[in-house]
């Protein structure tokens, strides 16, 4: 079954001709192309990888993700193709698709040993992956050989990752702890604060502090009509305690 | 008739995944869907709706316009679906949807009582307000029972509103006023200055201060080669007076 | 022949209603509508037209490439359409298309005598370029007369610019140098200093700073972890010296 859509996830930014060249070389897939994110941690797949995993579960059906945070870019870092039931992940094998495979469980993968003619050493997102995203959304099959998924970088990282992994431009701060692992009437410690559980922002007085399951399904740091990135110094990498 | 288009008009910002997943649940519509604008007035209702009013006064046709400014998310609002001639609106009822509805003239008004499963208490604009523009989208009726337009929120705020609504990234600030409503001898007074019409940038002295008719219709306050922004110290809220 | 695609290529940014009119404007041309870039060198049509340039030899196949860097808008500059070999490009006559009509060779050239009704003075992407664009996607002619290529503002300019015409936001300095003109040994002097080639960035110390060919085929400065931009001082029009 081919995807039913190309959901893109790189740390390009918004900004300069990447993100518009990866859409042309993705124009012969024959389905819609959907801007997930572009500002997903920085040059760290290990954050990232804890981030599209949420989302992957996040957006279920039949999505081909192809995400890119890809610092050893024109190194010998290898890229894969993985399918996890309906879902398919693009991307390096740097760590980036491992955490969102073994959770969605019984994956399949493929090493990327096709190479096109002209290959940048610095923009494999338009030059290697996106061709092949395009082939596996045409259904002309996998351009390598099968690998076992635990070879992959990143198959043994933990389940979840307790630090800040993300803050989102309204001074959020997601972390890569899962929110349903979270009682409600549990604190979560960040350096000398330790916060409670709230529902909505409505719930809390305005200025202060909490944690919430946030849309996808991770636990968030936020304060109401503030910013928890500047209210607490967070930034991503900043360790996080769940306090049960 | 289905609308021809979806007009996304949030506040989102472009940063995050929240655009993303708004696209990958409008993905059923059947109709292209289009990024009118993401960094509407951020949490201010009432300011993006005299911005919206402009816009949707400009894009003519059969659109349906999903609007999400929504500091109220998770709280007691209620969502509502208006049809005004051939356009559609889908949104919160906080006042963001009334001013351009007021203008269109004719509305129709259908409270939105359905609820999908596992609606989040934060981004109802992937969970509610998407997949009931799908629905619209796809002439599957409205989720709810119609309510009288005059009880809307917002309903009954000004035609206009004198006061600086939106900056853009170049520094000019836009107003609530309508163009049409202001001749071009009349000035415009911010704080101490008073300012002339242009009907061009180029019109203008460089580094002048002057008022023209932007291209959605509105009065718009505009500095030659130069921010508005910052050399009149503008910002959303600053109001203004026009001097005929 | 009409375009496989239209891709957009501004100064506009990425914040606000522009693009999102843009789109709207574009939704009858029958192909997919890519944004290419919105933040081109902000009014500087002569460093854009290097950039677009490299861009559209990047992007080969059939697009049209309706690009806006139009400081003159509303005042007496013309609007052209070219066709070079299968690619066509929209825009204003101010330079912007020149060096890219060149390089391809073959050119075409017409003068857009065509207005719309309510044309605004500051948005002729929106009002102009794009129903132009719309009509020469679907395959309705080009509106006005033909024009000797040469007599485009912008035909005599030099094959190269030999300055930093854009950086991006991981602080990399495009120049409007091609890549495929510098030997591997070569330096290039940017003020006090003489930068070597990398290959890759991992082939230079974290913090050194380098040259290299990026992935539009441009002589671009980096630092590898770093940001040129602010290590080195660049800034759109630093020049830059080439030593063989």
């Amino acid at each position: 079954v081919p995807p039913d859509a190309i959901l893109l996830f790189t740390d390009y930014g918004l900004q300069g001709p990447y993100v518009g060249q990866l859409h042309h070389a993705l124009m012969g897939a024959g389905c819609p192309v959907i801007d997930l994110m572009h500002d997903a941690p920085r040059c760290d797949p290990r954050a990232a990888a804890y981030l599209l995993a949420a989302l992957v579960q996040t957006l279920p059906g039949g999505g081909l993700f192809l995400a890119v945070v890809d610092p050893g870019v024109g190194g010998a870092r290898q890229g894969v193709v993985l399918r996890c039931g309906g879902a398919w992940l693009v991307g390096p094998d740097n760590g980036l698709l491992a955490v969102a495979a073994r959770r969605l469980g019984g994956a399949e993968a493929w090493r990327i040993d096709w190479r096109p003619e002209g290959l940048s050493n610095s923009f494999h997102g338009r030059d290697l992956f996106a061709p092949v995203g395009v082939r596996v959304a045409r259904g002309d099959g996998v351009p390598g050989p099968s690998l076992d998924p635990a070879s992959l970088v990143g198959w043994g990282w933990g389940d979840e990752l307790a630090e800040v992994i993300y803050c989102d431009h309204f001074g959020n701060a997601y972390t890569g702890l899962r929110g349903g692992g979270l009682a409600d009437g549990a604190r979560l410690r960040v350096g000398e604060h330790r916060l409670s559980h709230a529902r909505t922002f409505e719930q809390a007085a305005p200025g202060a502090a909490f944690w919430y399951r946030n849309s996808c399904g991770l636990v968030e740091i936020a304060v109401n009509q503030g910013s928890a990135r500047k209210s607490l110094g967070l930034t991503p990498g900043t360790r996080v305690h769940p306090d049960p």
